[in-house]
This record gives C-alpha cells, structure tokens and sequence, in this order.
C-alpha cells in the first residue's frame, strides 16, 4: 500500500506533539522523535500487531523504546493509535503524577512495556521479551493453533549500544538464534559487530524520508527467522529543528522560534500548540481497527485451542493471572531438626527446594552465569533453553546458559518477567548481583517478580578470596525500596524465603545462601520465617538479644549457651532473615521481637550499615575479607564464641549504666507508619 | 634465539608448581596455568620488560592477568622471575595471611599489578593502564628521551571477554588507538567482534606447542602501533591432565593419580612436588640479569632528561609518591556566605573547584560518560584525550571521552590509577554509578585514589524521574569499606570534598552533587567538613538536633527557624557530609556533635538505611521518586519546613518519654574502637 499524504501528516504530527509537550515541560529530548518520526509511524501503522483497547491482549507485538529519554515519541504514538493515553495527559508531560513520566515506565503508563531510560536496559529487556516468546511458543503452541506468535520491536540509539549489558544481551540474543526480535537503530557503524553476534543485519540509507524502505526492511526482518534483526536507519536527529544534526537537538527543548519555523516546515500552524489534524486521528482509527480485528481472531483461536486443550490454556490464563499452582506451597521442604540432622550449606538447601518445585511450578525459568555448578540452581531433568538447531536443547527448556553475563541476567529477568507466562529466577555469586544492581533496581521500580539465586555470600566462601567476598551487598540491597534481601539461617527458613519469593506478585528478591555446610538449629519454622525476623529463643528477664541472620544464627546460638554457661547470662535470639518483610509488621509484634528493656547486639560477617536500625551494637564486617579456608577466616575476624561472648558482655555492662534501654525498633515514627 | 629442552622445561616447572600448589590449598583453578603456561613462558622470558628486584620501576610492561582464577599460573611465574614471592609463599596459596590470595590482589603481591578476578575487570583495567601510558609518554617525552615506553598486555579468558565491561573498555580502546596494548586470549570466535572495535587481531594454531609462532605474533603486534592487538591462541585446557579438554578442569584440584601421571609425561618425578629444576631457576636468573640492565639503562636515561628537563622529572617523581604540589590546596575556593549570595547548584561548585585545580594539579586526568555538560566536568581549555590521528585532540589531552560506558571508566580509572602518574576521575549521574558498582569495589579494594563526579544527586533531578533519582545509592555506596562518600552542603564543603578525595592516597571517592541550585548557607567551613560532620548551628539547652546532608541542610536551616518561631523550640543543626570520615573522628568528637540527652531526627531525600548510626529518628525517602520539576517533589514526598517540622516535633514528643536518650554514637564499642 502506497504512502498518502496522510502518512506524512501523522509523521509530522507525532514531531510537533513531542516538540509542543517537551517546550510546555521546558525539560525533555526532541532530537530522538524528530528523527525517528517516521520509523515509529511506519511500524505502528503497517506493522506492529496490537489493539489499543486491551494493552494486555498476550499476543501482542512488544514494542520497547530502549532509548527511554526519547518517550515523547512513545506517548504521542500511544496518544494517536488510541491508548488510554489523553491529550491532557501529553500536556503534562513530566509534570507530577502524570500518566507521562520523564523515562516510560511500566505498570505506569498503558502501552509501556518496559520501564526503560537508563541506557542499554531496554535492548536487553526486548531480548527477555523475546526468548519468553520463544519460550511460550515452544511450550504451548499445537499443531497449527499458534497461541503465541508475537514479534518484538525495539528502537535503541548509540547510547544503549554503548552500554556492556546491551553487548552481553545481544550477544547472548545471537546465540540463541532469536528469529523474532527486530531492533532499529540509528547507528550504521556497529552493524559488522552484530554479525559477529550472529545476527542478520540491514541498512536503510534514507530514514528521513524512505518509507517504503523502512517497512521492506521491517518485513524482510520478520521473515528471517532464524537470526535476531537489526535495521541501522540513516537518519538526522531534531528532523526539522534549525539546530538538526547537532547534538543540541538532544536533551533540551527547542526555543520558540525553531518551533515556529518548524511548524511552518511541516505545513502546521506556526502559532498553534498540541495540533492534531482529523486525518492523523482516522488514520489510527484505521489501524486500531485492524488491531481490534486480530485480536478478535487470536480470541476465536484460543478458544478453539482451550477447547482441545483444557489444561493447557488454564495454565496460560493461571500464569498471566500471577497465580501460583494451587497448593503447590504444600511442596515446599519443612523439617523438624535434630541434633544429629547433618551440617548443610543452604546453596544446598535451596537446590532442594527447586528440585521440590521445579515441576509443580512450571512456568519457572531460569539458570545461572556460567556458575550452574556452584550455584546448584539447575534441578535434575533440567532441558537447557537453547535454540532447536544448536542441538544443545530447546526452546520449550527451562533452564538458560547465561553465558559469563551478570547484567544482561538481571536485564532479561526484566523482560522474561514482563512477558506474562514466566517467573524467571537467576543465579550468581552473590557478590557478581552487582554487576546487575541497574537491572535489579528496574526490577524493584517496575515490579517485576525476578528472583536472584546468590550463594557464596560471606567470607564462608572461603579461599576465593577479598574479590569474591561480600560485604556492601546486603546493606545495597536492603536499602533498595521494594526488593526483599532473604539470608536464611536454615532449609525452614530457605523454604521461607522461597515461598515469599515465588508468590510476590509485584517484587524482586534476593536469596542469599552459603557455599559452606551449617548446622542443623532448632525453633525454626515456614511461618516463623515468613514474618521476616522473629525469636528463636526466648527466656525470660533476659539480659540481651542476640540478633542475627543465615550462617551466623547457629553460632549466636552456640554463644548464648557459653553465656549461660560461664557467665550465668541469659540470652535471646532473634532470627531475622528479611529486613523488608520484618519492617512491614506490626508495631505490636516488632516490640514483641525486640523489646524495650534489653540491650541488643546483632552478628552477620557483612557491613554493619543498616543494622542500627534493630539492636543497638553490631558485629560485622566493616572491612574487606580474605583467602583462606573458611574457619580460618572466621577466626581471624573473631567470629567466634569467644569473640561474639566478648562483644556480648561488652553490650551487657555498658548498657547497664545507661538511664534506660528504648528498643531500636521502638521509634516515634517511620518511613511505613507516617506521621 | 631458538627454544631448547630448558624452555619446555620451564614451561612444565610452571604448570606442576600450579598444580601442586591447587592440590594442597584443595581449592584453585588448574585449567588455565596448565593450558597457559607455555605464553607465559614466552612473554616472561623474551618479551616482557620488568626487573623482579625492584617491581615499581616506572617503564616496566605491565602484565595482567585478567583470568584472575589461573593466579597460580601468576604466582608461579613470578617465583621463578625472582620476584619476592618464595617457595613458602607458594605452598600457601590460598592460606591464612598468604601473599598468595586465591585471587591476585594489587598492594599485597609483589609483581601483581592490579586486582582481578571478578570477570572482566582485569582487561578494562588493562585498558587503563595503557591510557595511562600513552598519555605520560604524550606529556613527558621529549626527542629520544623517551621515559615512558612501556607496553601492557593482558591475558584474558572468554569469560572476561563475555562481561559487558569487556565490551565496553575495549571498543573505547579501539577508538583510541592504542598501539601499546597486547592482549592474548584464547577463544577464537571474538576476533571479528575485535576487529569491528577497531584491534589488529592474529591467531596462533598451536598454543600449546609453537613457542616460536606465539612469540612471533608477540612481536607483530608489539609492531602495531595505530591499533590494540589482540592474539588468539588456541590452547587445551587442563593440558597435561587426564580432563584437559574438559570443563572439569576448570576449578579444582586434580586427584593424586592425575598429577602423578601429569608430572610423569612432563619428565618430573611423580612422587615429590613443588619441584622446580635448577635450569628453570637459572634461565629465569639470566631473563632478571637483563631486566635488570634494562632499568640501569633507563635510569641513565632518566638522569639525562632530569638533567634537561628539571622540572619535568620532578613533576614524575612528585606524581608516583602521590604527594599534590606544595600549595596546591589554597587554591580550593572558599567562601564567606552571606545571604544575598545567589543559589547555586553543587554541580557547578564542583565545576568551580575542578577549574581552580585542574592547572595546578597536572596529574588530574578525567572525563565523563557522555554526560560532559550536565556533569559539568569539562574546565576551559581542557584538551580532550584521543589518539592523535583522530584528529580530535592528543594523548596529552587530560579529558577523556568515555562515551555511555560507566562501568568501563570505572574500570579504567582503577589502570589509570595503577599506573602511577594519574589522578583518575570520573563523571555520571549518581545514579548510573552502580552500573561500575563492581568497579568501584575494586578501586576500595585495592586502594586506588579514583574520584567519582557524581551529580543529580536524589530527587532534586526533577522531570527524569524515577528511573534517574537515586534511593539506594549512598545506602550501597556508604556501606562499602575504604570508600568516602561525601555529599557537600555548600561551597565550602565541595571544596572539603575535593581536598580528602584528591589528597587520600589509598581510598577512592564519590562526591554526590546536586543539579538544583541551593541556597547560601551560614556557619560551613572547610576546615569543619574536614572532619566529615560538625555543628553547623550550636544552642543551649536544645530540644532536638538536626542532621543532614547536601541539598537538605538548608532545609533544615529554615525549619529550626520555624520552630523556634512557632513552636519555641531550641534547635540545633549538624552537617555530616562525609559519614566514613565522620566515623574516624575521636569518640569525644563524635559525642560534641551527636551529644546525649538530646533526641536527633536526620533528613535526607534518601534511602533512611544506615542513618541510625547518627540520629534517633530519620526522614528519608524509602521508596522511588517521580517525574516533576523538584520543587513539586520536595513538595509531594514531604521536604518541606513544614514536612520536617512535623517530624521533629513528633521526635521531642516521643523521646520526652523515653526513660533516656543515649546518643547513637555512644555504643559499647564500634568496628574503628574494637575491644
């Protein structure tokens, strides 16, 4: 179909419109939907497979705008192709509590994917969109009933492809042949660095105006089935704006007579703001039509499909729901634990809880960055997710051979988690979850249920050494809003961590496990546990809390028996496995935890740094740790009986003298109870 | 020179020293030493510059192993080179208080160059170092007085070139032409994506054998000088073993029969270990013989251009003992506030300070990640670093473009900083420094003096939103050991700042800066922040003391006002810009400004984790930001004098009934005072 007018006119339009939201705002980067106008009119128009009114229809294409600080394009698309997306909202573009915030952000706006803004995040988070579409497909689709047959679309600039995470997903993304992912850039110069990902590549040399071009690429695209896609478009960033092709066009609005100037260019009213032409309008209406039409069509599709298969369909609509298998929690290990129960390393305890799981939960999935073997997170019977023709597995497997790529890991859980049908989980070193923090805090601001896998998480790890041993993690991430850090002491604890893992809808989280065996402990429980923080051990008029988490509960216990012992003390424990989930109880039952009238002391070999905030002295790691063989290690840092006995009289007698001892948790206000 | 039999031997002296090392310590990585050793003999021998008697000579070629895990192979080779790790050292690889960590580790190892081991790091910093190379032979030499000539090659496996930060430190170093770098790896399937970033690339057939044909490519690419080279050598791994070939070899310890055998086909002795022929010791003594001639011979040539160019060599000398110029710190502006003084923003005081030192400072040597002008880190009449046929600046230019590549510039700064006559820093947004999270840790780790211009601070940024407002980032960043955050409140403590983190020879720094412009402040001092907190505003008989940091202090200025006013209370305020030099104050020091007997409230548009250190009660921001012009912000979550004063009246309500108030810096003991 040939190119009207009115295309040029819907064009023009979704320039003037980022122009005029971006001057209103006085803040905002016009050089992005000026030159990528025209890309965006010909994919939304001919070729992206979505219906406006239900921006959650499963089948449809995914669209992620990588370069995030171009999302004026973004809006006005959503805006002319019929989102819930209103002029209104288009005039306060970054203004507060608008639906149009200054990077699209996901679960925010209808029609946004992804969140995306900090650079190379969004290519990579299209990579997770597509191999859970592989995924899905390979799984579900029946004979010639294709449930799930979605292209993703994603527009990325030379920022993103600057970016590490965007070269480990695309690289990975080659790999595994992903047929369906199309990316457009408006870099020519990295398209012989995409071959060498293994992907097939095209240039269309007018990006301006060629549009006809675009979409023959775009189709040729879709047609290559068995390679990712990237289209490098020439094109001249601020199209239209008296400072085009500069790099001034990029991140600030355009002063009122290049605006006027521009307008006229493109045949609007110099003097008119947020102009629609009627024509821009039927265009879309046109377009969300045929959108309505083919979901219509996918609708009587799946319903034939539910029909033949029942149980099939009931667990897409189950996995979209975020609803877990009923009374699959019944799975999860518990035990009763006895003195003579073997010494265990909670790496290992987690490994049982996904073997437990594993098939009970199937839309699980997940692996590890080339640490599979350390990490224990690949259960038996595992089919590894890898392209039919590598021979190495399939597309229908579960587990996912990241490669050496922490960060497109944590990236792609991003994506994997957006597509609906997929819980992805991911495992590393504890101390390599850094290498994802960008991609772990998108988890947290936009929801995304992904779950870390982090073992070796102490000097427990032992002779690898300072580089490979945590410190500032957990303060890191228990300091990030909306991401549960979980250290359990115990398998109870480990099911614990995992049950509150798997059935939180809208957050990531972290379960950090050790590489080393610990003993068996006694008084945990699932439910205990699932507070977040609560007593081991409770005595009465005692004279100190000890408070702690994962492998150091157990020589908290041994301490506080030395104490009895040779000092006639008498010592709580408290067991606090998650910070975010303990916070988030009652007041009530944090006093009960942590009463007033004791003095505290906490123990965990990691940065004090946020523990003031439940005992009143800490005993951590402050510094970095070491190589040697474990107990070595923790011997040299004192963490002993001994050495935590030392510190616990020490609090004892200077805590005595105080005028009065207020719980740490007892305060006048906090961030969950305002005032 | 041709190989003979004492070469091969060489070679397997190296590879049964790993193995024997790896089978006592029970932990270690034979696969790579095994695989490599024969390159390594190669470059030790005959191509590597270096003296083991004095391993800080300036010109010596830096080596790095970028596989930190194959450190025997490392440590292997410098006991036989004559460096000062002994035979004792080598049979505690990986013990208590060893100088052989189970990784290699910079300030520990005599020879070891920089820490590595975390994937990708090692390569990024090898980057750095030949950066750092090219621009003191840029800035120093003169005719054929050449001082720095040195080359820096690396070896790297294909998890490292896997990492993001590979990626991005090697397509900057293709940009820039850097002829002096050599690195050597050995998986061959990266050589086209190496030769899109712009490296010479070759390939070795047999790297297990072909001693002469590695040697050749050495020289080749020692003789490209326009372009980074890099050599794939295909080598087995584990070779030797009965597993080579296998990824069983990797990483652990072989079994007794496997090294009996191994031993056997190289021509050892199966049942003794850590046998090392005399003929390998005396090849290595003649291979130090000539390295050390090389120093002589370079010494002589420094002495003439001392004798020519005085000040010149001064200026080297002054920079590698990390002493600043005398007198350079009164050029740190200062300030005498006064309230008709404009607001001004902590960014562009930042730019002030970098443009009063950059002349005076010469070793100051920095960039941006493609945020040059809102970083403001760029001073007038900086030339930019690029290779000179670029066309674009020179090698002496000291302001590196680093395009959107944060983790690779903190990488780089951490080779920048090793070289020795660089004073690295960088610039982002604070919030894209967790993308080089992990090379940050490293900076902290292995003590390199690196300074990160981090601005858009918290939700001051306004109209990016959520995506760009840091929450977590000082909570994570705080957290780590050896690290200084400091987040200035005004001018004066910008130049606080900056005079600790450019005068700290062993610890990296973060300076936090606004984008928002802040008001005059009254009672700030350099010589006050020096200490990390201090009494802005002291009064008797107080009800509740302020604290806070950066943009808030100002707000809490104008609510102690408030409250006097409206409620009659008696405020006092504190400034605490830098927590980590806070801490290190004397405990008396500490008990002035944070006294008992007064209840304290901190407020900070940020993550509240960590503040409990300092204060009984904290406003902060535990959940993410919005898209807004900030004052809409501040407003929305509360920052107003209005927000504040609620609090604080809540806090001299709520402790008015507390049996005591114990300042939080009044503990039992503390990881700085341990008992």
């Amino acid at each position: 179909m040939a190119y009207t007018h009115d295309d040029q006119l819907a064009i023009n339009t979704i320039r003037t419109l980022a122009v005029d939201a971006i001057a209103k705002a006085k803040s905002g980067h016009p050089g992005a939907p000026l030159g990528m106008a025209p890309v965006a009119h010909v994919l939304f128009s001919r070729i992206l497979k979505f219906n406006p009114k239900n921006p959650q229809w499963l089948n449809r294409d995914r669209f992620v705008l990588s370069n995030g600080h171009g999302c004026m394009l973004l809006y006005g698309m959503l805006h002319l192709a019929g989102y819930a997306v209103s002029m209104e909202d288009i005039q306060h573009f970054r203004q507060i509590d608008s639906l149009t915030p200054g990077h699209p952000e996901a679960n925010h706006t209808p029609g946004v994917e992804v969140t995306t803004g900090p650079l190379g995040q969004g290519i990579a988070k299209a990579v997770g969109l597509a191999m859970a579409e592989a995924h899905s497909a390979a799984v579900f689709n029946k004979g010639n009933l294709d449930v799930f047959s979605n292209y993703t679309y994603c527009f990325v600039g030379d920022g993103c492809l600057m970016e590490g995470v965007a070269s480990e997903a695309c690289s990975l993304a080659g790999h595994l042949q992903l047929g369906c992912l199309i990316v457009v850039t408006f870099c020519e110069d990295v398209l012989k660095r995409y071959e060498a990902y293994g992907w097939h590549t095209q240039t269309v040399a007018d990006g301006n105006n060629d549009l006809p071009g675009i979409e023959a690429a775009l189709r040729t695209a879709q047609k290559e089935t068995s390679k990712p896609s990237i289209i490098a478009l020439k094109t001249t960033i601020g199209y239209g704006s008296l400072l085009q092709g500069t790099s001034a066009v990029h991140g600030a609005a355009l002063q009122a007579d290049d605006i006027a100037q521009l307008k006229a260019k493109f045949g609007f009213d110099p003097h008119a703001s947020f102009a629609v032409p009627q024509q821009a309008y039927d265009l879309y209406k046109a377009v969300a039509v045929h959108g309505a039409k083919a979901e219509e069509a996918w609708a009587t599709l799946f319903e034939n499909y539910a029909a033949r298969y029942a149980r099939e369909a009931a667990d897409i609509k189950r996995r979209v729901a975020k609803e877990l298998p009923a009374g699959w929690e019944t799975h999860l290990p518990s035990f009763t634990p006895s003195a003579s129960a073997p010494a265990v390393a909670s790496r290992k305890m987690s490994e049982n809880v996904l073997a437990a799981v594993a098939d009970v939960v199937p839309e699980l999935v997940g692996g590890s960055a080339d640490l599979t073997t350390p990490n224990l997170t690949r259960w038996k019977d595992a089919v590894d997710f890898q392209a039919p023709a590598s021979g190495l597995g399939s597309y229908a497997g579960r587990y996912i051979r990241y490669g050496v790529r922490e960060h497109a890991m944590g990236a792609i859980m991003n994506g994997l988690g957006a597509y609906g049908t997929i819980l992805p989980f991911a495992g590393t070193f504890l101390i390599f979850v850094s290498y994802a923090a960008p991609a772990v805090r998108l988890s947290a601001l936009s929801c995304v249920r992904a779950i870390w896998v982090a073992t070796h998480d102490s000097i427990g790890q032992g002779e690898d050494g300072a580089t490979h041993q945590p410190i500032e993690t957990l303060a890191h991430f228990r300091a990030l809003p909306n991401c549960m850090v979980w250290r359990p002491a115990d398998a109870n604890e480990t099911s614990a961590a995992y049950a509150a893992a798997l059935s939180a809808r809208k957050t990531p989280s972290i379960i950090v496990l050790t590489r080393q065996d610990l003993p068996p402990l006694a008084g945990t429980a699932l439910s205990k546990a699932s507070k977040g923080g609560y007593v081991l051990l409770e005595a009465d008029k005692a004279d100190l809390t000890l408070v702690s988490t994962g492998s150091e509960v157990a020589l908290c216990v041994d301490t506080a028996a030395y104490l009895s012992d040779k000092h006639g003390l008498v010592v709580r424990i408290v067991s606090l496995p998650c910070f975010d989930v303990f916070d988030r109880q009652p007041r009530d039952y944090k006093l009960q935890v942590l009463p007033d009238g004791i003095p505290s002391l906490s123990v965990e070999v990691l940065a004090t740094n946020g523990w003031e905030r439940y005992t009143h002295e800490q005993f951590g790691l402050d510094r970095f740790g070491a190589s040697a063989p474990y107990k070595d290690l923790y011997k040299k840092f004192d963490f002993t009986v001994q050495g935590v006995a030392k510190r616990a009289l020490a609090t004892v007698d200077f805590w005595k003298k105080m005028p009065g001892i207020v719980s740490p948790v007892n305060r006048a206000f906090n961030q969950n109870n305002l005032i």
